[in-house]
């Protein structure tokens, strides 16, 4: 866990405000939930993995008689956990306030989640998560307006030219069926395929024989990886030619569709890739996935996908839904080096025998005029001062002197 | 604790927003602290009862044998706790990272708190408090520098006409002194004087007689309750006026100071009220006492005081430190019905018939404009529609055909 000092946390809340103002203008309404929910709620499956890294909150007033109950029912020790994501909680707010909610919902979150990882770099135990979700629209217009908005959230932070890998889960699962592969070993055999970033096609390929995959469906896959494969264009033609035959054809056309409406509403062509390889962790979802690329970086600056199944379980009754988590922790190290908002910012270093009164009439004017002002008194190193004032995010200083007025002030920047 | 729907959320969004600005232009610095805390700290005395309503957050990997162990000693479960309050994680924070922070240390800190209340109306377990805090300055300059930044953002609120009560922690133990209460009975005194408001000045009399408080001094007490007293002005014969003979003259200048700071920097007559019965809870305060109040609400809009004696505990060596904590949560009720944010914000009703492509370069233009667009498909009841998308937040509406462009777009209010 992290100490945001000033000049860190000023450029994680500009970063949030312009991800907060671009989803906004998009027709997505930020809510917010509490950051406990409750213990069985939150170990209901539907977290996979992060189940096991959730913090928990013991229960109030336990005498020790329960606590000792407790040591062969642990989990009786707690009644609320902090969340561990914002997947959960969006379930369970959709499933609550529903009524009050519009037909299709766009929803924005942008809140800290917790996990009990092990201390390691670069891994947090609380970090922020921003993520959009649109419930009750099973088109690939959802898809769409998820990823035009997060374009739009990169080309507002700076980031132009971010690339989207496409894929569907129902390509994967056909895909499989086509080479062969039987049901029950088609999660063991994506979790292999998912590695082919990292391991190339003879590593996916030796892994799965040595699996003990059905040799002739590895045969046939094999055979697949080595075809001229460049990259297919998002359309049509693009999209069956990456792909084995007897592929479904609505699978195909909700990713066709997809790419249209993206190029539709960008007005250039939509800067989709498809990737038939492209796996995601998650277990819940159904349909599309994809994940936010940028030339500057080999990570990911986001990713999501269609999970229809999910906000059922807490409704008891289907709802489409579909999410994009844009990847903030990551782009604010990426902007480590970006440059102020544009705000005006003064320190006045001023003599000692100033009086306090003209300080502060200055000072008010100047705010009075939209500028963000720290009064120092000269120190002794000033050098020092500008260095640790330049780290909190000013960018100019001046002189204050017994007889300086607003007008005569002499503004010079700070490097 | 409560989930946040759109209208809620972008309510305190923007009084968020607003608070943010208003204090940065005054030279604070935002920092963040993560939402946990070790446990012994939060539990070392300087919470008051908030201690008590602390979460824990159980210990992970617990086996059988070490919950047995710990139900002679409950503590042993938890290793960690939810803050209860911002001021014990900021003295936390400035131990931590004294050496990167000015010699004079402007801090906001606007984020959620957590304590166990039992549920009753007007108290949540989870909430958010805006705290600012000067450390590393003794003079009066300090508590000005926290009331004018404080008055501006009312001001910038649209809640012109905020008053600050003002008293001396100092000023109450001088004249319990002054009227003969002796040391160890003062504590009770004080709990029973801040009750001034609610029962009267006859009420606190009786309840002094009746703790068995030392006959003289609640009579010279009671005296000095009858006296004539009309509002004191906030200068040296006011704050003389209204207290008894003997208050030591360092006290009474302190308060001379700042209210002169205060209209310095205000540029006006400062919006200070002399209190010699203003108590404040909390056990930690050492000089000066204040409370925001505004002639709209009878209850305080925020509070804070000077508590030099607690960064020290952290950090082995005396700061001077002074805080203010603006109440968000009341703030965001009171503001309830207060306008928009003079965004401009759009539903799109379209008709089935238009293609998707025209809508979204429809919503894109609109959206690079600057607006806020929600595309919404005409339904049977339009009425209805309209109702729900203004309870959202939107201010405007228009109807779109195939042959709608940006500019034939017929743009009404949504009432």
């Amino acid at each position: 866990m992290r100490d945001f000092l000033p000049a860190d946390k000023a450029r994680r809340e500009r970063v949030l405000a312009v991800i907060r103002e671009r989803y906004r203008a998009h027709g997505f309404d930020e809510i917010e939930t509490p950051v406990m929910e409750e213990y069985s709620r939150l170990h209901a499956g539907m977290g996979g993995d992060n189940e096991k890294l959730s913090f928990s909150i013991l229960k109030r007033g336990m005498d020790s008689e329960a606590i000792r109950a407790a040591a062969e029912d642990p989990a009786a020790l707690a009644d609320l956990g902090l969340r561990y994501d914002l997947t959960v909680p969006l379930a369970r707010f959709y499933a609550t306030n529903r009524a009050q909610l519009p037909t299709v919902f766009r929803a924005i979150q942008m809140a800290p989640v917790w996990r009990a990882e092990r201390p390691q770099k670069g891994r947090y135990r609380q970090f922020v998560q921003c993520d959009i979700d649109i419930i009750g629209d099973a088109s690939s217009r959802a898809e769409a307006e998820l990823m035009t908005a997060s374009l739009d959230v990169l080309d507002a932070l700076g980031l132009e030219g971010g690339v989207i890998r496409v894929n569907d889960r129902r390509v994967l699962d056909a895909m499989l069926d086509v080479f062969g592969f039987a049901a029950d070993e088609r999660p063991g055999v994506l979790i292999t395929i998912d590695k082919l970033d990292k391991i190339g096609p003879s590593g996916v390929v030796a892994e799965l024989r040595e699996r003990g995959a059905a040799a002739a469906a590895v045969d046939a896959f094999e055979a697949y990886l080595g075809r001229p494969a460049g990259t297919p264009t998002f359309d049509d033609a693009g999209i069956r030619s990456a792909l084995p035959d007897g592929i479904p054809d609505d699978i195909v056309d909700h990713l066709v569709a997809l790419g249209d409406t993206v190029a539709a509403a960008r007005g250039v062509e939509a800067p989709l890739r498809f990737d038939p390889f492209l796996v995601r962790g998650m277990g819940y979802y159904t349909g599309t996935i994809f994940e936010l690329a940028h030339p500057s970086v080999d990570y990911s600056l986001g990713g999501g996908g269609r999970y229809d199944g999910m906000i059922g379980r807490f409704l008891g009754q289907d709802v489409p839904a579909v999410g994009f988590s844009i990847g903030f922790e990551r782009i604010v190290d990426l902007l480590q080096d970006a440059a102020d908002s544009g705000e005006r910012s003064l320190v006045l270093v001023h003599d000692r025998d100033v009086p306090l009164s003209t300080l502060l009439r200055l000072k008010a004017a100047l705010v009075a005029e939209g500028a963000r002002v720290r009064l120092e008194q000269r120190p002794k190193n000033l050098k020092a001062l500008l260095e640790r004032s330049s780290a909190d995010g000013y960018t100019t200083f001046a002189a204050v002197r017994s007889d300086t007025t607003v007008e005569s002030l002499e503004i010079k920047p700070l490097d």
